[in-house]
């Protein structure tokens, strides 16, 4: 099909959407490290996992050999509500930066969650609805992951418990009223609800949280409680498994109109949509079937894959959680309050953590307001508002459309457009009065957290 | 095709968005009656119209006889960002109800003004620039209008100063911030920028503003700035012409798999979304090629078609409009504090007045409580959170789904589902603690002020 032809739109058919997901894994050489018991230190097995996850969640988790795991058809009816999401053509933003550079975006906010989080809860409640668990205890950081759980938990009844990263609770208002309209109750956090939140309060008093505090508040009130499980949005394999039909269908549309980018690019805070955009053709490349540029782009106030070091570490600030191999800037690290909240955690994708180590793909951070620069820039001339996670996409999106104009070449850039920003106006607000900081932490800060790794 | 073949999103391509808008009232034996100057009580030329509205637009208010209308490239071009717009079976809701009815609905809400409304404000917007003006004025109730107003605007370089219902303005922060980030002014309405303001203010302190006072306000900046004009959201021909996309792709849509709808349920506020909606399918009703039953949904708090009357009256509450003759409550009818703030108006489309009052339509108005607990019910299992307005259609869907239950008939429901309620989070949160009320102005309220109707 002709270049012209090219719809600014590309939906594919609901009978496109993909049966099964793909788990990366399957075709590494080197496979990410297990996660080890921080007691013992030797790598956790099915019987230890399932107190804190789901079983069929604990199964995905260790499984780093089969490449297809079929979607089941009640999650497959759910993703029918918001899925197949658009794979977009940024023809107005190629216009307005005259580049000869060809943008496309896979946007996932086309849901009241407001972002791709909602792939993976859907599954997440439905293996524990499955299960015949009570109900699922979750962090959230921005609220677009408590926000997609909340709805999948609606759907299949179950009771869901939220702790919510204290500074987005505050400065989000309205995501936590999304949240209790689908009947979550919600706690800031750190709080004095857990025994670590209690311990992180007395400690830091005045902390505005983090991802990692309210991992082990979650994790905590999980194992205490009678028929609850945890769930995470990010991180772990399983969720990057579920997250995979981003890339899948990404893949689809522009192979159904033999288009190949040249680039790919994704904000990276834990991973989930990173891992699962670049799925599919970090798989081609594994196999040695096709070549991609991969760029993760993380906030340079939480810098783990550009400023961290590869070492085994606790998943949560509480240090009760798992240890997980991965790029990290150390637990006890607490980033400043940065607007994008989904990207504040210390770590980073075990998996992705692997494949950048062995140089499958890149990383770069940038800062703040660069971000809503380019956040900005991008909602007037593409419509939509974006996330401040997104933007960070965006914004490296748009230096390397303008690099191709510089040179001339007509690269083929992708990027991942996780979500939509209309519960970020506070941050937006800020930005457009000037009032947004950029915040880079010193070395000094970095090296002393790294320096509390745990030793192993 | 099969029934079972029909997915839960149906999209059109690209090529299928329609080229030309659809004027309805090409179609109506009985013209809509014209817009009179109020001093000579006069039908107003195009010359008397042309300080107020931009050229192009006066023409299209005025052309009852020209059934299709091109949409410029521009425009389309513009529409790609977020048309072909999805029309939605709603097999979920459907299956929560075991109701043997079939229910579609028609979403507009995925684009970043939340709403339909952009159909009109980039139509407006560029036949201003067309015309060189500056900018441009308007007014907004829920901020739906006024946040695709500053969106075209953006897109086009136009200044755009938009008044807003005062309610509203504080209610919905969050709207004002997004008109901000591209670019807009906003004003709350009542205020002191301009004399028919100050006048409101006098005369009803502590008034929480209406579509009509903000109405007035806006054309008075516009008539009184250089190179500006007024622009509207609703109730005018033009708007209505370019609402049509609304049905005749939701009407495409249903052709394609060959499903035509028995009842057409949209909310009514002035009449943009449901004119839009309705309009191919009442043309066929007006030529008798087909029939089908039309129901404007209005809320009880301020019910024009159902407890107005048809007559001449200005369109806002300043009385320096020009008079259009509709079903009104009165333009001094100040509706209460009804959150759908996009419903707020005391009059009604003079299109669709006409054709309700020769009875090619039915009007029925539900309160705010039973609206939210259907909006609950909705986004639960369709999981789009919708707009309190949207919501008001969503009721009187369920309950006609609910009457199908009983006679165990199958009937074909399609209804407009305007836009969502991410930016309505304070009157879910009022609904979900109680502190929602019902108001029905009493039989003594609506005929005080239509008893102040100018004669004409």
């Amino acid at each position: 099909m002709s270049e012209n032809k090219i719809p600014y739109k590309i939906y594919l058919s609901e009978d496109e959407v993909p049966k099964a997901w793909y788990n990366l894994r399957a075709d590494m050489k080197n496979k990410p490290a297990p996660l080890l018991n921080p007691g013992t230190l030797k790598p956790l097995t099915a019987e230890e996992l399932t107190p804190i996850f789901c079983e069929e969640l604990v199964k995905q988790e260790l499984d780093e050999n089969t490449a297809f795991i079929d979607i089941p058809q009640e999650i497959r009816d759910f993703y029918r509500m918001f899925r197949p999401s658009p794979l977009i053509r940024a023809y107005c933003l190629e216009e307005k930066l005259k580049t000869p550079a060809k943008i496309y975006y896979k946007f996932e906010g086309n849901n009241t969650s407001g972002s791709h989080k909602l792939n993976s809860a859907i599954a997440q409640a439905y293996y524990a609805k499955k299960q015949g668990l009570k109900g699922v205890t979750t962090e959230t950081g921005a609220g677009q992951w408590g926000t997609a759980l909340s709805m999948a938990c609606s759907y299949f009844d179950l009771d869901c418990k939220v702790y919510m990263v204290k500074v987005s609770y505050e400065q989000k208002p309205f995501r936590r009223e999304v949240m209790r309209t689908y009947g979550a109750s919600v706690v800031p956090s750190p709080s004095d609800t857990t025994e670590v939140g209690r311990k992180i309060l007395a400690e830091f008093p005045g902390t505005t949280g983090s991802l990692g505090c309210a991992i082990s508040e979650a994790v905590e009130v999980a194992t205490k409680s009678e028929g609850y499980r945890y769930v995470l949005g990010s991180v772990l394999n399983q969720v990057l498994l579920h997250q995979s039909v981003i890339g899948l269908e990404a893949k689809a549309a522009m192979d159904k109109y033999g288009v190949k980018p040249d680039i790919i690019i994704g904000c990276a805070g834990g991973g989930s949509n990173l891992g699962g955009l670049i799925a599919p053709f970090m798989g081609e490349k594994l196999r040695g079937e096709a070549d991609y540029r991969i760029i993760a782009v993380e906030p340079a106030s939480c810098p783990s894959f550009t400023r961290g070091t590869y070492a085994y570490d606790f998943c949560d600030t509480g240090m009760i959680c798992p240890l997980a191999k991965m790029y990290t800037l150390g637990s006890s690290f607490i980033p400043s309050a940065n607007h994008a909240g989904g990207l504040r955690f210390h770590g980073m994708s075990s998996t992705l953590s692997q494949l950048y180590d062995d140089g499958y793909m890149e990383a770069t951070s940038v800062e703040q307001t660069s971000v809503f620069e380019a956040a900005e820039q991008f909602a007037r001339v593409e419509g939509i508002l974006p996330a401040p996670e997104s933007s960070h996409a965006i914004r490296v999106a748009i230096d390397e459309a303008m690099k191709c104009k510089e040179t001339g070449e007509e690269k083929t850039i992708l990027f991942g457009l996780t979500g939509t920003g209309y519960f970020d106006l506070v941050a937006y607000e800020k930005f457009h009065n000037g009032e947004m900081s950029d915040y880079i932490p010193t070395d000094e800060e970095i090296a002393a957290s790294i320096a509390k790794l745990p030793k192993v």
